[in-house]
């Protein structure tokens, strides 16, 4: 293993009580200093950014990528902002969850803590760089961020505002670790980094994730895939219906949230996949289907096997006619990713059932997925949405960063 | 991969939603049903028993690992009065967690529901395999159980009951698997099903651990290691620190919550010694320390760096005197293994500290390490004790084996 992650790993792990102790008070002004920062420095931001820029074009990065790349002044002030409205979160550590005074005297207090170290594995965009460390400051965690190659100069520049602005606080600088090298290595050598790093979260596509979870000994919460699936049930308000899958599928593509597939109960099939094309037209949504679909609407795209368990993340949409409810959520089980699911329908019985066996982070009834998100919950900013059962599942906010310890005082109990 | 293990991975996850829907009454009526079972086939259970203590005596087993392997007409009525019993504890499955009503009118709930599948990898004795069985039953969630070879044939006599006892109930025998081959492929294939396997759960010594840590992919629930240490500081009650000393390490030593290391504090180091040796004498407790202890009490067997990181599970204790609170912090972040560790002090201000500075599940003041357990903090029977921070720290109960999902009502809204 190189001695320069194990190195990152080792000052992080050795920073970390400085953190994990701080008071919200010292932990708040980091963040105001931070965000400052950020602003006051924003000419050395844009100037490696543009670095990357270059670097990028001269790669031939498609426009939309070098989009998400890109930053603005404004882009960097709005960086600025969501670290300054981290301090209006509540502290999630040193909650007292539970407790109890157990018959021999003992006193057990249950008690919020932070996770440790985290480290954080990421893609092209800078702003997941101040975002996630943010996020892992407040929550007394710190965290070692290894962001990809593209953005490398601009991630570089916003760590070392980030790291200076720790210097005049209590907490370490090396509580925001950075890996400047961004060869594969240096990642699977982070994965695999249990000594010094507690949690693992990659921020990223299907491929970087699988790659985490099928390599990483460190505990890992997975985040991000999205195949959302929209079953509208036989009783369900056609209109409505229509209006859904248009949000879920077209107000944002790109997003994890987004609707997929659209599963439609063959007693309404006809009616509600007329009503649906004709609104998904007006974004140009290509659509997938069987021959079942395509004896009701023409020019349908065939589809395959494998797209029942793509996410397009695309004006693209894949539609089954399902017999009845069952089929539905059979076939959300089999094909989903546990992300966000919904049905559309007047029917109690209906929406019981589907909410109760779809398995699922979110499961909607007559609402857009899109709603699956930290903010639209009421939770604050959010590191990413869990597809995972164990630890944290859906938005994984500032709560789902932290453990627990039991504390238990006596006056000499024995057992 | 084999497609055996495979095989009993698609069967557990075909028959899961049969217990994740299934009613607590139904749940507590199959928990009834395995107890009174496993009495009425006792002797068919004693016989199986039988045949793997002849072949434990002709491989040379130890005397002690027989008596964990053995089966008597009591030890198995106690096994049948544990799965009776966890038909008293709450369902922990539907439990409303939290919820809100959104601005836009979204009314959000997040209701806890069982993780899914749960594999459990285990060693010699076969009370786990019914144990295990019960708790993941009641969380309404399917087990595959792959426990050593020694107990094969006890084990697959106890499942047999059991899945039988399931075919007069609704839910599926299926939902309590077992891998009958206890080839060591067999769970390095489980470790990576992750396409039908939830959370793996290795119940057994520090190997074992390690290499369910080291192989799995699926995500772990990591259980049991317990290298404690109690910490004797300046303010300490001598006489409280020896009692307590003495029961952490004496009263049940192979068990993990036991103590394995004494720090004491310079300044009471040689008078704390003197009494806690009387005590440990009693029952003739190897004493390990460097020549700081020596000089206080004779012989002693050197210490080595090596027995600062182990758990003896034994009559050992490796005795280090310390110059103040903070080298005990430190030392105990550096060694321990964030199971249990005590401090014994008179002092408000160093029981805060300790309490907050030492990353343990469990942390206690003036009492015995020995307590961490699910019943003796009230929370019913236990799976294991969890080490790690992600999703479950400490006892790991009913609560601690579900997940939860967010089921999110509307009437249309969009996004």
């Amino acid at each position: 293993m190189s001695s320069y992650v194990t190195e990152i790993g080792k000052r992080a792990a050795a920073a970390k009580s400085s953190l994990a102790n701080a008071s919200s008070a010292e932990k708040d002004k980091a963040l105001r200093l931070i965000a400052k920062a950020l602003v006051e420095n924003m000419d050395t931001i844009l100037k490696a950014n543009e670095t990357d820029i270059e670097a990028a074009k001269a790669n031939g990065m498609s426009e939309s990528l070098i989009d998400r790349l890109k930053l603005t002044p404004d882009r960097i002030k709005g960086i600025a902002d969501a670290v300054l409205e981290i301090t209006n979160l509540p502290d999630p550590v040193g909650k007292v969850l539970s407790g109890s005074a157990r018959p021999n005297g003992l006193r057990i207090t249950k008690v919020s803590v932070p996770l440790g170290v985290i480290a954080v594995i990421y893609e092209a965009r800078p702003n997941v760089t101040a975002d996630a460390a943010a996020l892992c400051l407040k929550s007394g965690n710190a965290v070692i961020l290894r962001g990809g190659k593209e953005a490398i100069n601009s991630n570089s520049a916003i760590v070392k505002v980030m790291r200076s602005s720790l210097e005049s606080t209590d907490i370490s600088p090396d509580c925001i670790c950075f890996i400047e090298d961004t060869k594969r290595e240096t990642a699977t050598e982070l994965m695999k980094l249990n000594e010094y790093v507690d949690v693992l979260i990659p921020r990223g596509g299907a491929g970087l994730i699988k790659s985490v979870v099928e390599n990483s000994t460190v505990p890992v919460i997975e985040t991000g895939t999205g195949n959302c699936h929209i079953y509208v049930d036989k009783s369900a308000d056609i209109d409505m219906a229509a209006e859904i899958v248009f949000n879920a599928k077209t107000s944002r593509p790109s997003v994890c949230n987004a609707a997929e597939k659209l599963l439609l109960h063959k007693d309404i099939a006809e009616i509600a996949l007329i009503a649906i094309k004709n609104k998904l037209d007006e974004k140009k949504v290509e659509i997938r289907g069987d021959e079942l679909v395509s004896a009701i609407i023409p020019d349908v795209v065939p589809v395959t096997e494998e797209d029942w368990g793509t996410e397009y993340l695309d004006y693209i949409i894949a539609v089954k006619i399902v017999e009845d409810i069952d089929e539905a959520i059979n076939h959300i089980n089999t094909y989903g990713t546990k992300h966000s699911e919904a049905i559309i329908t007047e029917s109690f019985a209906a929406a019981e059932k589907f909410s109760a066996e779809v398995d699922a982070a979110a499961v909607y009834v007559n609402a857009s997925t899109r709603f699956t998100d930290g903010g639209e919950f009421g939770f604050g900013a959010e590191i990413g949405i869990s597809t995972q059962k164990l630890h944290a599942r859906g938005p994984v906010g500032l709560p789902e960063l932290t453990s627990y310890k039991y504390v238990i005082r006596g006056d000499g109990q024995i057992r």
